[in-house]
């Protein structure tokens, strides 16, 4: 008899199961639920549709083909049944049904399964903050609210916004709003950071002030108090650590909340997310029911342990994978090393694996290291700068995770992917430094940065190279009295020097090897270059002339400029 | 006593070993020499020197920071004294002896070494052609050549250039000499494709059509017999198989030869290529004496044979790994996958592993798939098409390849960086089905291609996917009355129906669990589609249906477009 599927869900997993499983079978009833009347969107793409990137929301619903994926579309070239405004209420699981209601009019029926697959999704939390019901406070959920807020901000209604929440969906938000619309926003986020579930604190400054340099106010460690406003006015403003500041819009995007209640109350067993634990042929606590996407928790394959990844990639491909294990054909999602990337105006981001801090939290003890470095060859006319952290465990050396930002979006995320799928697997620092990805003089340097942030973390753990952060370098700059010696040309140490008098020293690297005696060996000296190349030679250079009291701040000029702008004469407003 | 180090080359590994040794080794006397006065330069920089991307030649051999890079550059910046215009002659390694000859005063001496580091690189192959000691018939070998070339064409005396060997060198000499001067150029290769050795024939055929759409001439499986002229008029044609054309400049690329002469005499053992054979700690069968860069042989990872690989990239890695090995740290160099990548005028193509055919050189049976898709969320406004040839064993399922091709060049390196360093640690098929690439819509589709690529190349090997490749499908259109199932709109189909009548049947995918007993199931039937998405669908769909003469043909109309424009009739001119 053919096999009975009931699949909760239809927008990114809920779909693929469906068609994955009718090109397996035949014969197979399938059925697919969804609360919503939009079905298998790009839910990632809302951003870029509110930003304008994206004219139409049809866009966001078609195939490449311009074939609108509605439940037509998905019986006539799928031969899939989906049955939209309908929500999954409860499951007996003794008798193989689920309990749905007709959301149009309300009424239940009872649907019988063989296998159910639940693709419930994630809700966005609504924060706890007064206020948060005002007409005009607006979480990025759906197609409906992705609309509603574009027609609001069309309609010339908004002046000035506060996102709160400053993860991918808070910054992009923050730049859709900012770039098309001209509105005045505000990112304001409880972490001492930025995107503080992906990234480390040295990226996420550049992350930041690029921000800011295109006119997003940047609020970090701060949090939204009050939302202000009226039920017939509705949002007039917000209260941040109680102080106030007028805005037309909130956007909330505080992460989401899986939609598992339903199941948690049919006994299945969820993690300490509220997400759903499934096996690794993403099967629920129950055998006949499987689960995946923003619903389930699965496995960190670099920390060991279990986490939420609300992303329409592991989404999909889950979905084939429950569709062949549904078939018999046994296939394993083994988990994931969180890879994530994110566009920030003109630049790129992307990060794989642990953060410094998330590394000390599973119990590693991380070094890391980071490097600056042009993307292409640096003679090629169209280089461009690129920042890679490279962080591994001092034990064992293995690679715990890699964080990049560029101007050149692709290629920060190739140096990001070539490393992402080899974390776990037992990649060690000097596995990245003959890592063997492409080069030619348009795409890459003859050692790469990728290579090249290999061997300066391989230098760290030898402990040849001594390194600094920047911001850590900052703060003792500010502090302390202690000195810097800029290894560049005089021209451009020279405006250091005119601010900060004796505490900056210039003596060109070329010049070292004749100098070198002129420096002073009972103090704290801290060697700058343009992109720490220069200092790190000269800093092993003095360490074999017996200075013991040499810092290298990592990254130089390059990544002063992209963490500190303020501090930088020169660019200084 | 401090170790004497000789070092023979000061290109790309010579210094590098030299710089990484001096930091771990403040005492040890290193010598690096040269036969040529200009040293350390980027000599994979020539083409777009020559091309006018790189104005001042200089910049070949200056570092990020602008300072050029000779000998009085070593001796200040990195305390190491580089001996140009010096060439080794003979090693007498009973006294660890290098005999090396001054070529300014034509004056020999003998230097003593404790550790010897052969550098030798490798020098192009002149094939031997009547003709090719004329003027004006050039190889691409260092800065003094790229010079004259340049020198040459500015001075307007080149109005048409054969280029012989379409290997990396061909193709970027070829877009040098027409994209910025306008040369009309012809590219000859004796193999049936371009980058023969790099590449297989499919996506060969896309690099030859973008070298054609911007108007070099590429001529495949043809020899230059015979180079025309005079010694007092230089080059005024060549003969292509007994076939005259004319020309003013001719330029050799047809691959190198290792400079491993004196190192022969020496009685160091050579492989089938001339090249150097060493162990995994770049030693060569004397423990004193390291090589490494073009003049080695180093083992293929996939094929597990010995193949020489000169690139800039694996020689800088090699470098490290020597000083290291010098220090007394043991340091490995495993061997190379063969990564790549090249710009072909405005698109990028990259491969690493074997392609088919070396695949079944080396007694794999591989089955292939090729997938055409957007490289971006389709949605997203900057998508361009990027096609990927995934190459598996039939036994194993192991990956043993990857190509690519593509409109934005970084993208296309993303996803050959993903595979490649992966290739050879036992990769299969399904891994590569959920491949952890980041994702987020401006940089890749939820489901990405290169996840897709494995999707595609798993329901080949499980039979349910049964394809045809696009060159095979036009051959067999060509000789036999086989029938085409166009599954686009039919106003896409409607040209091909006006040209072929009724070999091109066309029923839209949205029709054809409606329309599909109107076809024939006593014939082939070739489906097509935009990709090969919906071709695949439908495939999967007829055969549930009980027809059996269906095929797919890969990559549908996306592929055709880059195979054989000419087919398309709204392209054809």
């Amino acid at each position: 008899m053919a096999k009975r599927i009931i699949i909760i869900g239809a927008v990114a997993l809920g779909p693929k199961v469906a068609c994955r499983l009718r090109r397996l079978d035949p014969e197979a009833k399938i059925t697919v639920i969804d609360r919503d009347s939009l079905i298998s969107y790009g839910g990632c793409g809302i951003p870029y549709y509110i930003g304008g990137d994206i004219t139409d929301i049809e866009e966001l619903f078609s195939t490449t083909s311009h074939a609108v994926r509605d439940p037509e579309f998905f019986k006539t070239c799928k031969g899939i049944r989906i049955i939209p405004r309908m929500e999954a209420t409860a499951i007996k699981r003794a008798e193989k049904q689920v309990v749905v209601r007709h959301l149009d009019n309300d009424t239940e029926e009872t649907l019988a399964y063989d296998k159910l697959v639940i693709a419930a999704g994630a809700t966005p939390i609504t924060p706890p903050i007064p206020g948060a019901d005002l007409p005009r406070v607006c979480t990025v959920s759906n197609l409906h609210s992705a609309k509603h807020i574009k027609e609001m901000i069309a309609q010339g209604g908004v002046g000035k916004a506060v996102v709160i929440g400053a993860g991918a969906i808070g910054i992009e938000m923050a730049e859709a709003l900012t770039d098309l619309w001209g509105v005045e926003t505000t990112l304001v986020e409880m972490a001492d950071q930025v995107l503080p579930a992906a990234i480390g604190k040295n990226i996420a400054r550049m992350v930041e002030n690029q921000l800011e340099k295109n006119d997003v106010r940047v609020m970090i460690s701060k949090q939204v108090t009050r939302i202000l406003g009226a039920p017939d006015t509705g949002v007039t403003g917000v209260e941040i650590d109680g102080e106030a500041m007028a805005c037309d819009l909130v956007v909330m995007s505080a992460g989401v909340r899986p939609n598992t209640r339903f199941a948690q109350d049919a006994g299945l067993a969820t993690g300490s997310s509220g997400a759903l634990i499934v096996d690794r042929n993403l099967r629920t606590t129950d055998p006949d029911i499987y689960a995946g996407g923003d619903c389930i928790e699965m496995r960190n394959l670099v920390s060991g342990e279990n986490i939420t990844m609300p992303l329409g990639s592991l989404a999909n491909r889950q979905g084939r994978i429950i569709a062949n294990n549904i078939h018999g054909r046994a296939s394993q999602f083994k988990g994931t090393v969180g890879t994530f990337c994110i566009k920030v105006f003109d630049m790129g981001a992307a990060t794989a694996g642990l953060t410094v801090a998330q590394a000390k939290a599973a119990g590693f003890d991380p070094v890391h290291a980071l490097v600056a470095q042009f993307d292409r060859a640096h003679f090629y006319p169209e280089s461009k700068f690129m920042f890679i952290q490279l962080i591994a465990d001092r034990a064992t050396r293995k690679i715990l995770g890699v964080e990049a930002i560029g101007a050149q979006s692709d290629a920060v995320k190739a140096r990001v992917d070539a490393i992402a799928p080899l974390l776990g697997t037992g990649l060690d620092v000097d596995d990245v430094c003959v890592l063997e990805t492409g080069y030619a003089p348009p795409f890459a340097s003859a050692m790469d940065i990728i290579n090249n942030a290999g061997n300066v973390l391989d230098n760290i753990f030898e402990g040849r190279n001594t390194p600094i952060d920047m911001l850590d370098f900052l703060d003792v700059f500010e502090k302390e009295n202690i000195r810097v010696l800029d290894l560049r040309d005089p021209s451009e140490a020279a405006p250091f020097i005119t601010r900060h008098g004796d505490r900056w020293l210039n003596i060109p690297q070329a010049h070292l090897r004749q100098q070198f005696e002129e420096l002073p060996r009972d103090e704290d000296l801290y060697l700058i270059c343009g992109t720490g190349a220069r200092s790190y030679e000269s800093q092993v250079f003095l360490n074999q002339q017996g200075f013991e009291r040499i810092k290298n701040v990592q990254g130089g000029y390059a990544v002063l400029a992209m963490t500190a702008p303020g501090f930088i004469p020169e660019l200084e407003k």
